[in-house]
């Protein structure tokens, strides 16, 4: 889309601008030349990888260069259970990578993924009071967002659905909730399954989608990247422009008086 | 989206290629200017409007005209009630426009604008007999479809949800079991409100998605224009892509062993 | 449920009253004594076999019997494709069961079950000429719904999704429409597979249930069939009563104001 | 229903035993003899009120000596939004009521009535400690579920949707993995608007359904009441049978070969 209307509607998170609003994680793909060409076909700017996947010396640090030439590396604390592991895990990304963005994620459970808030929140503070930029990973809970925003988080990021689950957005109604009354920006986080998803993200009013294995784990991952940056437009453009009412009834489009013909 | 995997897929209706999948109507425009520019932001390439509603002689031909200069037009039979009068109604358009495509619509009710399936399985048998294209608006019914496309429909068209509703797509399991069987090009017509659902519609495995109040009657109709163009090919690509299955439990995208850190 | 207000409801078609608004099938059960004790557990007044497996002469006939002392008994034509072939099944029925009420099946295709409403109108119009009560399964199409009732089908029975799907109500708006409209009863047949849509559908306004598969093949088919009766009472209860309005946001049950110990 | 497999199947909470899975609330009706009939229609052994909304003495204590006369009585902390003012408010009904068990409403928002899990897991741990048995008011985080019943609630009872909305169940998904895995009895609370829906939370394995609008604010409250006891039943039964599993495709419940008159 080369519509002039996208690019005047920039992402604004602390301070930072981001023309795309597709963020992407960098797990699961066949191979590294397929995760770089399905990051630049998504056009993302945002880019997240575990800290703990990362091996912080070496070889592998090239993955943080790699994506630091085409997009803003978000770390994130991703298998953290506690909040005392997720901010060490942060210190040691920012230690090590030199940013202090960091993606908090604190799990309540390794089977469901699902997040601890408690402890979320916990984290959330004590990062922030320690100068970090925070986008907490957390549920589709309207009082935990407002208070990680509160707290001081640059973004809330809660879930569509379980991560990887491809379930698409199980509670619409909620995200649409959490994006009405949040005074951060809300990113979709976990659960997209496909492109109509990621619209419907957006057109609920979702400020961005971060997104991993929709993307690394699709038959085509570049192919679905593009999908993926479409669809983020596609709901953002539709969001904007302003849909019409649903009406439980039809209302005919072509006029129907005045007929030619009869 | 300059992706050249896109422009690699045409759709092929009765030996006519389309880059775009996206067709839409003409009605309900706040002026003409607006639509124009609407069309030109959807990028189609194929354009409905009424035939009752286009005046045959004098200053309105400069509809067709201006449609024309632009994309495919395509007329339609909207208002008929029977096969005899959309037969006419055919006939009439062909005469004065000197095109052999018809989108064909005989509905059964004014109220329902829901569609006579047997006045309209008679219309298109009669009207394929007498060398015409046709693009039937037909239900979700895949018996239907089947007939429609055994008689010589060059597409079949089954609605979403009722016109001008914007409900979407109310049954997802009818419809993407119609574009698994159907030998022709399946086009979603009627119901879709906004970006998501169109491109939901090219998902399920429709071909293209036609529409007309979502566009016309959104807040600003060349924002939801762009909206719906990026939509369809969002839907298009992530169905060539191939999506991950939906689970109903979490799974990591990040590998839970070998965490640095700990 | 003894509540009087049920008692006091029941439903009419074509002058005969049934107080209960379940109708059962009876094939694929585990033996013929589950059967019989899913009938009993149900409290159905209407049960249905197909023609074609019932061998007309000798033992089998006992099943027409065993039915016969429990409920009104209705042949269906499952299996027939053509009008002529139904109106053959339905003539034979009358014949050798001496009644003239007939569960009228017409599909499509062998694989989908899915009706073929022009030949499902057509013998709709032969039966009734020919003085049989005629029920016809057909779509959730509101116009092919008002032919069968203008042609004097006394109930139509539109499919909730593909028969043994279990898939429930895949179209909840349109069925509602349908009930909206229709001048006879509505029956929904086919596609249920558990209790809480039995109850949507008599939410929706349908006058009564038809089911097989969800109770015949359920792992305790008895006590699945005293749970579709009493889904299909909370059902039409629900409907009587007059539900809440759905609304966007959260409503207080217990007053704000006037608060002890504050 | 007589169906001696349903009063085989107790819910027992907390070493007390319920025929009845219907808990129901008491604000909102048009009269107190109307809250007493729908009490009785409904078959409720367990009613709860807001200890705010019940003055302490004087003429207001027949309403807890009326219902005690008719089922337990449940005492609520509606209104609360810590957790001190939950447990001096709990505290207060055990020293009037002479009740241990508190239903623990903490909520984070006057306008959404949502749950503020940190406070509700706090007041839950001090509650028990206290000797109270708590069922706590909590929202569909499994994590949140899990430390509720860890710290020894007797019950937990996540939203299906807003209070007062009648949304019905927004995430079943959700619903459906607590219930899976909670070690107490999961108990619906909030959102119900129609017997199909308490059906469903039923099916999906919850151990009852506790409503309060949706039957007061029905137009017939006493014949809805009627209608929630029977979806209950129903999808309590349902659960108990064994569904069939959802097929995407169609299944004859009538036997396709050896038909007779062909």
């Amino acid at each position: 889309m080369t519509d002039p209307k996208t690019l005047s509607d920039p992402l604004v998170i602390a301070g930072r601008s981001f023309r795309s609003r597709l963020f992407l994680g960098t797990a699961g793909y066949p191979n590294r030349q397929v995760m770089l060409d399905a990051l630049t076909a998504s056009g993302t700017e945002m880019v997240t990888a575990a800290i703990r996947r990362i091996s912080l010396a070496g070889e592998e640090e090239s993955l943080v260069e790699l994506i630091g030439e085409r997009a803003h590396f978000l770390p994130n604390t991703a298998g953290c259970q506690t909040a005392r592991d997720a901010v060490l895990t942060a210190e040691l990304a920012r230690e090590a990578l030199g940013t202090s963005w960091i993606k908090l994620e604190v799990i309540g459970d390794r089977e469901l993924l699902y997040p601890d808030v408690e402890e979320l929140v916990r984290a959330t503070g004590e990062l922030v009071a320690a100068g970090f930029t925070v986008l907490p990973y957390c549920n589709d809970d309207p009082i935990v967002c407002r208070k990680l925003a509160d707290l001081g988080a640059a973004a809330v990021m809660p879930l569509g659905a379980p991560i990887g689950s491809g379930l698409g957005i199980c509670n619409p109604h909620m995200i649409e909730t959490i994006c009405n009354r949040s005074p951060v920006p809300v990113v979709l986080d976990a659960g997209i399954g496909t492109a109509s998803e990621a619209a419907l993200a957006m057109e609920l009013g979702c400020a961005a989608v971060l997104l991993n294995t929709a993307v690394s784990k699709a038959n085509d991952p570049v192919r679905m990247a593009a999908a993926m940056r479409a669809g983020v437009e596609a709901g953002r453009l539709a969001r904007l422009a302003g849909r019409i009412p649903r009406r439980r009834h039809a209302e005919p489009s072509s006029p129907q008086l005045g007929l030619v013909g009869t």
